[in-house]
């Protein structure tokens, strides 16, 4: 690439100030709560504590699935960590969640061209026959495209949703796809189909399936749902390519097993004079299966703790309290957050504003709000010292995170802490989801963000009700 | 950065360098054997060719581990497509494999931690016991490191051995590691220990083990061997950094059945003078059996056949006779290279040059020999013209590729058409080498340079013996 003179020159001057901005800010001298938002930011970037915390979780507990036996370890560790931290309070809600169990999935082609498939059992599946299920497959782009499709073309087919999720900063990919994942196989099922097989909801090319939680519905048959790799998935199209049948063989022997009891473990720092008042940070402890839960959601453990002792080790407490809840049993249906709004809906009047933390471990670039609309630029304004950290503000049109997604319809305000997710979705839900894919001054930057805002929140002035009803 | 004005000025220069050479080199004027390469080249870079076949053999055939009934049907597919693309000559010459079945792998930590771990079971790996084989691990970060250990200390335990693999362009990091996949079990049993885990040869990090084959000695306990994901060896150490013990389980069904007949197929442009004199131009058929075996070697397959198609299109044949092979067994010990180079001892007199493509699809940088020293300098001017094509001259160290590596001590010079292989790593003998991996672009660049150095071998006056004897 050549560069003419003149773009040459107007480089040397973008750099020059670019070097004089950063003075600039160097500069500032900051005051009351941007001070100390300041100074929670460098200790937040020097300390290793949230990725101490994610490695002790994922090393010491590793996978934890809601019901399984790691997901009461998981609890364990919480509780233990909170108390070693010295958080003011620190206690457990029993959450009653669903015990699902993976079992074995295989899969391979049996016409026209023999051979293995990639699969992972897609979470809350029925097993196979336990011969497997083997049947051709019938091919759409989009959950959409299976809806509108002729049931006699589908009857006895194995469904396979080819929906490629695309790469993006926001993760927004995620949102268009994962539809034929969670309610791919009632839309398959009610044309008839015995099975269906989805494109792994992810942006790699890697040889792993993508799990994560599917759906029945009551009265409509329930058919074995796995994903493919995308590898996986590319294949079955080049033999489509070649041939009108292709049939493959599903072996899967996942269980359900009712009901068990988890906790959401608690860890708060009392408010100094507004105690009954409540800023809540959250992430979730369980994790799928397959991976130790790193970036799904170790990540969010680790920052939201490390957050919230910041905040305990002040030597001037903030005026409410800030609440660190780490939720049960979110990847099996938010299953921790509902259960969290109904226990405290008589406290919900009391919540200033909510948010987790759980995309990863990608750096925040946006602070995103759902409050009154007349307030935003005011809270904007409060919460701008936060652009020193790389922090952007944006809109008013948040969903807070899953397991607190629920309520903005309850009156809650929530924010987002947006994370660049650029990755996100090439780990997400697979075995891949593990430490090494931590960076850990992204995480630390993370840590620094939620400090700011739990504390700039904590410390507010302004009325953030009543806020729009979500659609 | 800063830019000085210097450095922006012998930018500048350097750019409009760059682009006077291109300029020249565009009205170069190649005649005789020169202008059959370049337009060779041409032919290669708007041909799909290989491509088509490393997708056919991928799709059509898949995983074909040597001695499987997969393997057979690869033969197949080669003889049939070698015939289809209308060579002078397609035959089969019988090759004698071992038969090695993976049957199943599973390993978890079940002390201090316990978790699952990914493993992949060594290529002619014994099994465990039914049960499973459980014991602490010892960790060495060399073989070099377990050869040194105190027997005392590894007596009953498993070995882990914890060398990391370099990522570098030219793959010389698996030089360095390879060495404790296939002798790791023997030093280990020496010492008394009774299984082995080593951290995969590969430089990704994917839950994903690198399988690769390893050896046994006689006199010496066969201990099952296997290889764990990058991940996983992470998790080892950090559980060691908590643990003097840790404790795992290994549970593998691997089985060997002696041996099944496979065939290097082969396939002739006869030479217009000099027929029974023969450039060989190699890759081969067989793969590891859980990716598709498309960087390795179906991309070698692909390059080598469209090379030896283009030849055989000239409208004027070269010289000497141009043989492809695509040999039986290289992943499970050379085999097909071996047996042709016991088969053709007779004739290896007359095989003016060999080479093998089997490094994947990354672009070819470099062309180096290993031929008599004094000719070195006027063949490297009879390749000039590839430089057309990104390959340099290079030096006189070749090893020619794995399957004719045998071919120096025995009186054959060899070439190395060095490729990028800066990702080969990532992927090389995993779930994951699947025909997303190759890039249709590069891989017609390897078809430009196989050709080229094959007509021009063919062509060649020069004489490339006696070679200085492999160290």
């Amino acid at each position: 690439m050549k560069r003419s003179p003149i773009t040459v020159l107007f480089g040397l001057i973008f750099v020059s100030l670019i070097g004089c901005q950063q003075t600039n800010e160097q500069a500032t001298q900051y005051t009351g709560d941007d001070a100390v938002a300041i100074s929670l930011q460098q200790q937040a970037l020097n300390s290793n504590l949230a990725y101490e915390l994610v490695e002790s979780l994922t090393v010491e507990v590793g996978p934890r699935l809601a019901g399984s036996d790691k997901d009461l370890v998981a609890v364990e560790w919480a509780v233990n960590k909170l108390k070693g931290l010295g958080f003011d309070k620190v206690y457990q809600e029993a959450v009653q969640v669903p015990v699902w169990e993976r079992g074995h999935a295989s899969a391979s082609v049996t016409h026209p061209y023999p051979q293995p498939l990639v699969i992972t059992a897609l979470g809350g599946s029925v097993a196979t026959p336990k011969a497997g299920l083997q049947a051709d497959i019938i091919r759409f782009d989009t959950l959409a495209a299976l809806k509108e499709a002729n049931s006699e073309d589908v009857k006895g087919k194995i469904v396979f949703i080819d929906h490629k999720t695309e790469r993006h900063k926001t993760g927004k990919g995620y949102g268009i796809t994962v539809g034929g994942r969670s309610r791919g196989a009632v839309a398959a099922a009610e044309k008839g189909a015995v099975g269906i097989v989805i494109r792994s909801i992810g942006t790699d090319h890697d040889r792993m399936a993508h799990t994560g939680m599917m759906r029945y519905k009551e009265g409509v048959a329930r058919i074995p749902a796995a994903a493919l790799s995308s590898p996986d998935a590319d294949q079955l199209n080049l033999m489509l390519k070649r041939s009108d049948s292709v049939t493959i063989n599903l072996s899967m022997s996942p269980q359900s097993h009712g009901v068990a009891t988890s906790y959401n473990v608690i860890a708060e720092v009392t408010g100094a004079t507004k105690p009954d008042e409540i800023v809540l940070i959250g992430a979730h402890l369980d994790s799928w299966d397959e991976g130790t839960g790193a970036i799904d959601d170790g990540a969010g453990v680790g920052i939201v703790t490390a957050a919230g002792k910041l905040i305990q080790d002040l030597p001037q407490k903030p005026a409410r309290t800030v609440r660190v809840v780490l939720y049960a049993a979110e990847e099996v249906g938010l299953v921790g957050g509902k259960t969290y709004a109904k226990d405290h809906a008589d406290e919900l009047d009391k919540h200033y504003i909510a948010a987790e933390s759980d995309f990863g471990a990608g750096r925040i670039y946006q602070l995103d709000f759902r409050v009154n609309e007349q307030v935003l630029p005011a809270l904007q304004n409060l919460t701008a010292v936060m652009a020193n950290n790389g922090v952007a503000k944006g809109n008013n049109t948040a969903s807070g995170g899953p397991d607190v997604s629920m309520l903005p319809n309850l009156g809650v305000p929530v924010a987002s802490l947006r994370q660049d997710g650029t990755d996100y979705f090439d780990y997400h839900h697979t075995p891949n989801d593990t430490l090494d894919k931590i960076e850990p001054a992204a995480l630390a930057q993370n840590v620094a963000a939620y400090a700011q805002f739990a504390y700039l929140m904590a410390q507010s002035e302004l009325q953030l009700r009543p806020i729009a009803k979500k659609q």
